[in-house]
């Protein structure tokens, strides 16, 4: 298996474009979804992982075998990186410094804005250009249209390789120049989801109570889904402006919440969720938000903790 | 203004249809929308609110006033409630008994299933046809194709009445015969509605405190709300069967989670809704849910609460 050596650029389909070579370093489920993407759509892919045998299928597929992470990143001037953490990302870097000079490493191992941060520092100081990324889907999505991959790093890294990175997942971005900022959109996004989910779960939860099927319930709550983002568009401008007039007052939902937990603890539903909804929007109310727009929870988010009451004189 | 007579059935646009009369009692700006809509499809539309001023504009698009809820409700042989709450809602129809017996009362008003279930009784022994609904939409999407009034009570007096319904909003249904479903429905939808925007929430303000704005967040936020749908169709069969087969599993996620309470700490952003749905996965996974996905997290918010240990003999 020739290793070291820069893999030729194809090209593919009615595309006449070369396809820039690429090695994959990780080939957990995500590391090979991203390089069978990269083969399915034509690109010469160089593969690496720690432990053997998890290439069989794509080498089946035109992918060449490197014997080393080195001999991997030096196949191909975009070198991507998907392992399990932050440590087992900056394990196989560390000795592949000298290789990586000149290239462009993309990151998609999952981590933290600071991780982030403390590789692109690494990046720089020798020479790699950076970008890293949050992929926001399951393996088997990985390569659609419709996946987002999001990117932050230099933007020239960016958009020398827009055409590669687009085919990893067609609704892919660049959010910016600091390097944690698509970590932290992706657990920002994650936070909406897990949100999300539970509201829906919690609905689930209390109609099963009446005998009704999450099937019966959940083509509602996707119809639902839609209005629900309606809200968050509406709800944006005054969120940047800081001025939330209401479509409806928060003193009303939060008589509408009371509701739910009412009709909750009445089926036996625990109200852990609508409780802490319920906790912020009562805060943003005590703060003076009564008549304002939901919106208005973004400010006691983000607002310091009340100080402590002085205690009175003796 | 001739009131208590039947009004004429009439006929729109390319429709040769007759469209049923209705009466709406209650101009709020629910029911002057739900009017409008009426009237805005062809409908005669007899209006009557409890204090008067209310219907200027719906009488120039012509509606015709009744001097009393008992006149508007003898005009129609389906008669539309929409006022402030449960209680308004039986002040206004108890005196009406009589001249409803043999007519479709459909309530729109806000209220709790044990409060549908009151007035549905009341109702039956009436020989009233009483459907409760619940509308999905602020008062200005009223009408709309895309608009969910959900409604609960005999299926008969629905089919009906089916067209004149689908015109307060095209995407309504029927949920079933017991009286208390919309309601129930209604705030399950809602809980997912205020957990989704406090999700939202809880990202712009994360995102802002990196400088980004909601502006840039949202479109995000967006998109993924679609995989948030297909997450929620992923794990409905899971939720019928009680089998949760992991895309990803919850002791995955509740690290990742663990994450999302890290990066909000370290920017001053308030944790109460992380820490929420995180305590749900940490149940589930207490439960010996860890390698379930997130759809596990339904059996714990039914599940009693733990007994208390038995005291330790003296």
């Amino acid at each position: 298996m020739a290793t070291g050596e820069p893999t030729r650029p194809a090209t593919t389909g009615t595309d006449p474009r070369p396809r820039t070579p690429v090695a994959v370093l990780g080939l957990g489920l995500m590391g090979a979804a991203l390089a069978g993407a990269l083969l399915g759509s034509g690109h010469p892919v160089t593969v690496w992982n720690r432990t053997p045998g998890r290439d069989a299928d794509l080498l089946e597929r035109g992918a060449a075998r490197a014997d080393s992470a080195a001999h991997a990143a030096a196949s191909a001037p975009l070198v991507v990186l998907c392992v399990l953490d932050h440590a087992a990302a900056r394990g196989v870097l560390e000795p592949l410094a000298d290789v990586l000079a000149g290239r462009t490493l993309v990151n998609l191992t999952s981590g933290t804005p600071e991780e982030a941060a403390e590789t692109a520092a690494w990046a720089e100081a020798r020479g790699i250009a950076y970008l890293d990324g949050a992929i926001m889907a399951t393996p088997q999505h990985v390569g659609a249209a419709g996946t987002a991959v999001l990117y932050s790093g230099p933007g020239a890294a960016f958009d020398e390789h827009r055409d590669t990175l687009l085919r990893l997942g067609g609704a892919s971005a660049h959010l910016g120049e600091a390097p944690g900022l698509a970590s932290l959109y992706d657990t920002a996004l994650l936070g909406l989801m897990w949100a999300s989910l539970a509201g829906w779960a919690h609905g689930a939860a209390l109609l099963r109570a009446e005998g009704v099927a999450a099937t019966r319930f959940t083509p509602f709550a996707l119809h639902w889904l839609g209005a629900v983002g309606g809200f968050f568009e509406f709800l944006t401008p005054q969120v940047d402006s800081g001025s939330y007039p209401p479509d409806a007052t928060l003193d009303v939902q939060v008589a509408a919440l009371r509701h739910l937990v009412h009709a909750s603890r009445a089926r036996g539903v625990d109200t852990t969720l609508p409780d802490a909804v319920g906790l912020l929007m009562e805060r943003a109310i005590a703060a003076g938000h009564g008549g304002a727009s939901f919106g208005a929870v973004t400010e006691v988010l983000t607002a310091p903790a009340p100080a402590p009451a002085p205690a009175p004189a003796p």
